[in-house]
């Protein structure tokens, strides 16, 4: 990259990491927060300033359009801005950033060398990935690949009960704007796991996604005085939610075999009193692998430890599947483009699997879809301690514009 | 109890569970909330109707004094009408209406035969009992015994962050009013636990409050994102929080001798979200037990539990000691009283130890106390289901009646 350009890429994503700074050198910033608002305002200006026309959808996907050929389609490229609570700069920024500069850098070689390419291009900041401040994650991609219903979206309210439509409102990103379905998406992001910093290698070929079950649980015991009432008599739905908690973590961490991950990390309680034994806990669980008889197992042994957790602590437990999906491939040609570009390009380079969700996993089911890694710092992330290195997010950039020139040629249509 | 006393009781008592009513036959009447007031105020009314004069001190507790012989001490009794969430009719409510009739009895007796008692008497309620939405519990009886300063008691805050004494003002429950310190203090309240419905008895004479120690618990992990933190790199909060829970409720039901109570019954998750590993857990965690070497055990052995989750979750946890006292008689005197009382009254009664606090726990360190309870049905508490038999509730009416009789005569002083 010319190191002006590199200059600059470094700058802007300084300028980014301002919205919803913390004093532990990450961002937070849900979905439709101020400190979001504020970074799609200045995402706006930076792609008007580089001639780019700036859209919202009836979701509030942000749209930079750069028209080389009128009425082509598009090839559309981004990643999200929103971020968990207290956490790192890079998660979905450095992806929008990165389609950014990228595109303005193929806008500024089709306007040297003239001519026209067949696809036009456009830049996409998707709504509320993280699902944090309002659930389901991925919901603007969700929206917009026919996922998720635009009312379900609307209504999805936070911990305080405040609408997501009414935030959308509020800050003015309900638009009218309908992006047409692209002729091929590409996204890159950082790797949030440790497989690429172990291989030493700067780009990762995003080949597969996870398979996932995504759960809801709900424990059901009865109210009670946390002093006058003796053991025996207890109901207790947190007691019954915490043997839920460490069998399901002992079980997958006694695991032979294809890996699986579990986890529980939301847990509301009722009444959450000092002296009142607990009548309900609602808590989330999630069993991610790349095997779907690994995920099958799994939901087997929740049913057990669920089964002992309603005998040991005299609770009901109701278990609903919310969203599941099998180990998923993305686009075999994407792949193999990028692999070409990867290499004409000199990049240390090989085929990963996500485990993490992307606005891609979306994508790739409606349009032909490239996605791309780089390494993220011990696999960090979640955490204001997530970190890219400049060099690495500077090759990234490079790659992302090496396959924006491909994919505006057609070579994935 | 003549028929009309009864049926005004039975009555009133009726009124008064419609403040704050639930559709499960409870109430809802936290602390300083809306019910909350319309029950004082209810209560205001009904005391100044029946000739009581009506004051409130700074802390909002609300005093009715009714002046036999001017400038003589005061004899004090009531309890509290403040509920849990979701909680039943009887815990508190119960006590200060039982507090009221008797009151009113005494009056009528001392109009009809003449005469000045050397003491007068006044009735309480209690703010705060519970302790659910302002904590610490027994607020109103901690300010009034000078155990809670009143700066700590204003700036409780409740979870949505409003302050106990905004919430008091707004109500207009913050007064000038100083009650003196009372020259004896009795209460009822239902007993929340089943030895008297066990022991087929409608009085139990309160002769000991069971010791315990409190926590706050602080589990420290390390935010990560659920998806790809390999389970090897969590340090995952919920799941130390969940092996402390479960390990707790374990070792106190395996033990033998002396009983112990242990509980954890609120919790608060950081982040909270569905994709993020928690980075901190706080909950509180509850021993009780009338041995003062089990409680001692008890605290040992949740010391040993958290060294375990520590390891095994790769956690920081925090035990801080916020409250402990031990096993605490009751005014000997007092018990002494009430077993006269209630043997001329022919009441099936005996002495019995308290598990929960109560008002009466504070006043007992301050003045000569005698504290009474009557029967829950399957020691149910803290549950819209909480039952106590209008046949049990009046036998302690009469009771609560005849102690006050000897009580305004000096015979505790």
């Amino acid at each position: 990259m010319h190191t002006a350009t590199a200059t600059d890429f470094l700058s802007d994503f300084q300028t980014m990491s301002t919205f919803g700074a913390t004093s532990g050198g990450g961002v937070d910033r849900q979905a439709a927060t101020d400190a979001d608002a504020q970074a799609r305002l200045w995402l706006k200006s930076w792609l008007e300033d580089h001639g780019f026309q700036v859209h919202f959808d009836a979701i509030g996907n942000q749209f930079g359009l750069l028209e080389f050929t009128p009425g082509a389609p598009y090839v559309l490229v981004g990643s999200h801005m929103d971020s968990q609570p207290l956490a790192g700069r890079f998660d979905g920024s450095y992806g929008v950033l990165s389609a950014a500069h990228a595109a303005k850098r193929i806008k500024d070689e089709v306007e040297l060398n003239g001519g026209h390419p067949p696809l036009n291009l456009a830049v996409v900041n998707w709504f509320n990935e993280e699902g944090s401040r309002f659930t389901p994650s991925m919901m603007g991609s969700g929206v917009f690949t026919g996922k998720l219903s635009i009312d379900a979206a609307y209504n999805a309210k936070d911990l305080s009960g405040i609408r997501a439509k009414d935030e959308l409102e509020r800050h003015g990103f309900i638009g009218s704007f309908q992006m047409p379905t692209p002729a091929a998406y590409a996204e890159i992001h950082v790797e949030q796991g440790r497989s690429m910093e172990n291989a030493q290698i700067t780009i990762g070929l995003v080949a597969e996604t996870w398979g996932a079950k995504k759960f809801q649980v709900t424990v059901k015991g009865e109210q009670a005085h946390t002093g006058s009432t003796l053991l025996v008599d207890r109901r207790d739905a947190l007691f019954g939610a915490a043997i839920i908690i460490s069998e399901l973590r002992r079980y997958a961490e006694s695991r032979s075999g294809a890996p699986l991950q579990a986890s529980v990390s939301t847990m509301e309680v009722l009444p959450n009193s000092p002296v009142t034994v607990a009548r309900e806990v609602k808590m989330n669980l999630d069993l991610r692998s790349p095997d779907w008889d690994t995920l099958q197992d799994g939901f087997h042994a929740v049913e057990a430890i669920i089964k002992g957790a309603e005998s040991e602590a005299k609770v009901k437990v109701d278990l609903k599947l919310t969203h599941e999906w099998k180990l998923s491939p993305y686009t075999p040609e994407g792949v193999e483009l990028a692999d070409s570009v990867a290499s004409e390009l000199g990049m240390r380079y090989q085929r990963v699997q996500t485990v993490a969700g992307h606005d891609s996993t979306n994508m790739k089911d409606v349009t032909p879809t490239v996605m791309l890694f780089v390494p993220s710092v011990e696999g960090i992330s979640h955490n204001e301690a997530e970190l890219t290195s400049d060099e690495d997010m500077l090759a990234g950039v490079e790659m992302m514009t090496g396959t924006l020139r491909r994919l505006v040629q057609g070579d994935l249509n």
